[in-house]
């Protein structure tokens, strides 16, 4: 943690261009992360993350740790080298995931105690086991373990919880050091404190007092409404430094990587755009679109006739509507590798916005046309 | 049905080497033709398809007829159209699945009626309507209606039921040369008879006395022994003309491939490599394996070292096995991948093997090493 691992490039307003370097590449920000929870981005080839420029793909420290074990990637000598991915990863710390996923938690000073949601086996996480894991993983951003909490949640439980997540951050800066990663890896600290702004004020600083690769911004998009999520982010974001990489977690849609870029944030990562992807569910520069409608059974034009990917560039909505219908796997293979690229590219106009000093301009110019309601034909 | 579509280039044996022409380009004898039932092989790329060198796919009439629907299909421009395929498409009259799939069918010397596996509705197909269908679908091989029986049946039924067949093929040929199809795709009758050596005589001395493009063996792989399977062809087959296709529908396993190119098949469909690839079985040149046996979790070699594919070139079995076993789509989309670039490579090893008067030779030495059980690693 002591090499500077973040060049800020550029800013436009509070929006800002950068470059984020880790030991399997370079990240260009703001980027918007694909995730790969089990060691794969769902219903997509490796090689095309690739053509359709992915950067850095996200694992899960949770998921991998119970399925398929440390001692199997471990073997295979590493997560890079299981997957057969060379570019950098993002391993999330699995706070999340055990907060939403498992059962019969039971949390404590030392850590957190839970059951696998694939067979009921006990588990303890501490801040220094969550390091020691990424470890192994050989990821190239590592994330402090963190208590995710609810949404609504009481001011003394957030504030709490928040204590709790900054003590567990010192002690995963102290392991992180201990095993000698700081040359190898990044870590990021979690910024918690629910939608109080005094808790978002008070983890912001304490945690920046820390001393980190990056500052995450978590418990968001956990429920709240949009409106109270992008007032936190303006909240918790003076609080933060200028050199270091902001990431906020979870989230989001194309109106949210405006919202949040304009408020200085660099990194995204959220599954909505291949699920809903699996569920029919399209991103199109004139807005979302659902293609198991009626309407798009005979409409022979390509999904997004302004985008270039393989899925827009060889089938007609009305193939994709059939392949839906019809429950066939090419479908959401499809779709999926459409709504990924469409974000990838999005982040790739939205850094030219900024390079270019227009980003105001480009995001009123892209949300004019993308309309936030689905634009459905006749069910 | 006045032009020549096939030219015998070489025999080894009653193995045959040739090339079929159809409207969208050729076909290198013997093949292996990919199952895209409702308009897509499943899981697979098109793109994907090409790159392995797929020349031809199957479509079946009965689903594609239930949906999209006709309609759809003639106003994308015809199949290929509709699914951005520009190879040739074999369609697949309908029968086997009127007879396997759909409700209340009642069959009369007019056709039959059935009711639709998706939403019970009521359908009647006669011999003239499956030809107007394939018409309108663009096929380039267009398959007679058959009634195919079940396995075991009396001889009774069996020879009423081929009777039937043979007067359906006679109907499909006067309603194929009526639309005047005959220079733009080319017409397959399909010889039945069951398990009696006497009405496949019957059966293949008759249908080839109609004079069709191409002859196709159905009825088996239905639940008959392999060895009466294979005593099936060799009857069938000295009965067929030496200068048309011969087609044995829905097989089958590499074993089947050896077997009946021997006996002087030239073209197979089967949906076994991909169905099974998405249950995690995989064919390799030693044998099939099941990648969700507990052996491979930790097997870091490739799925099959002497083959060439994206899967084999890129992951192990253990990632493979991890995938399955956490139910990523990514593990049935590799392994179909797979399975299908195994049967077209081994189509093409069984071409250069007769090319070079080899056959016999290449058979024994690739099934000394492949082995008919599976190869299981401890479970």
């Amino acid at each position: 943690m002591l090499k500077k691992n973040f060049e800020l490039l550029k800013k436009d307003g509070k929006a800002r261009l950068g470059i984020l370097h880790t030991p399997h590449g370079d990240i260009e920000t703001p980027y918007f992360m694909p995730v790969g929870t089990q060691g794969t981005v769902k219903a997509i080839f490796p090689s095309d993350l690739i053509k359709m420029g992915t950067e850095i793909i996200l694992a899960n420290t949770y998921h991998l740790y119970l399925r398929p074990g440390l001692d199997i990637i471990k073997q295979a000598g590493g997560l890079h080298k299981f997957i057969n991915w060379s570019l950098p990863i993002l391993t999330d710390s699995g706070g999340f995931q055990v907060f939403s996923m498992s059962d019969l938690r039971k949390i404590s000073e030392q850590g957190v105690e839970f059951r696998s949601h694939i067979d009921g086996s006990k588990h303890f996480f501490t801040p220094e086991k969550v390091i020691e894991i990424q470890d192994v993983l050989g990821s190239d951003i590592i994330m402090v373990l963190d208590e995710c909490v609810h949404y609504p949640v009481e001011h003394d439980y957030a504030k709490a919880s928040t204590e709790l997540t900054l003590r567990w951050a010192k002690r995963s800066k102290v392991r992180f050091q201990e095993l000698n990663l700081s040359n190898n890896c990044l870590l990021f600290g979690i910024v918690q404190g629910s939608t109080y702004k005094d808790l978002r004020k008070f983890s912001a600083e304490s945690t920046v007092e820390i001393g980190l690769d990056g500052y995450a911004l978590g418990g968001l998009s956990v429920g709240e409404p949009n409106e109270l999520m992008y007032e936190m982010v303006s909240e918790t974001e003076q609080y933060l430094p200028e050199d270091k990489p902001r990431y906020l977690m979870g989230v989001g849609t194309p109106e949210d990587l405006f919202a949040c870029i304009e408020q200085g944030i660099d990194m995204f990562d959220c599954v909505l755009p291949t699920r809903n992807a699996r569920n029919g569910q399209a991103l199109t520069s004139v807005g979302k679109i659902n293609l198991k409608n009626a309407g798009y059974r005979t409409d022979f034009s390509p999904l997004d006739p302004a985008c270039d990917c393989y899925t827009c560039k060889n089938f007609t909505r009305a193939y994709l509507s059939h392949l839906f219908r019809a429950g066939e796997f090419l479908g959401l293979q499809l779709n999926s590798l459409h709504n990924l690229n469409f974000m990838l590219k999005l982040t790739e106009i939205i850094r030219r916005s900024i390079s270019d000093g227009k980003f105001l301009e480009v995001k009123k110019d892209f949300l004019s046309k993308y309309k936030t309601s689905y634009q459905e034909k006749d069910v």
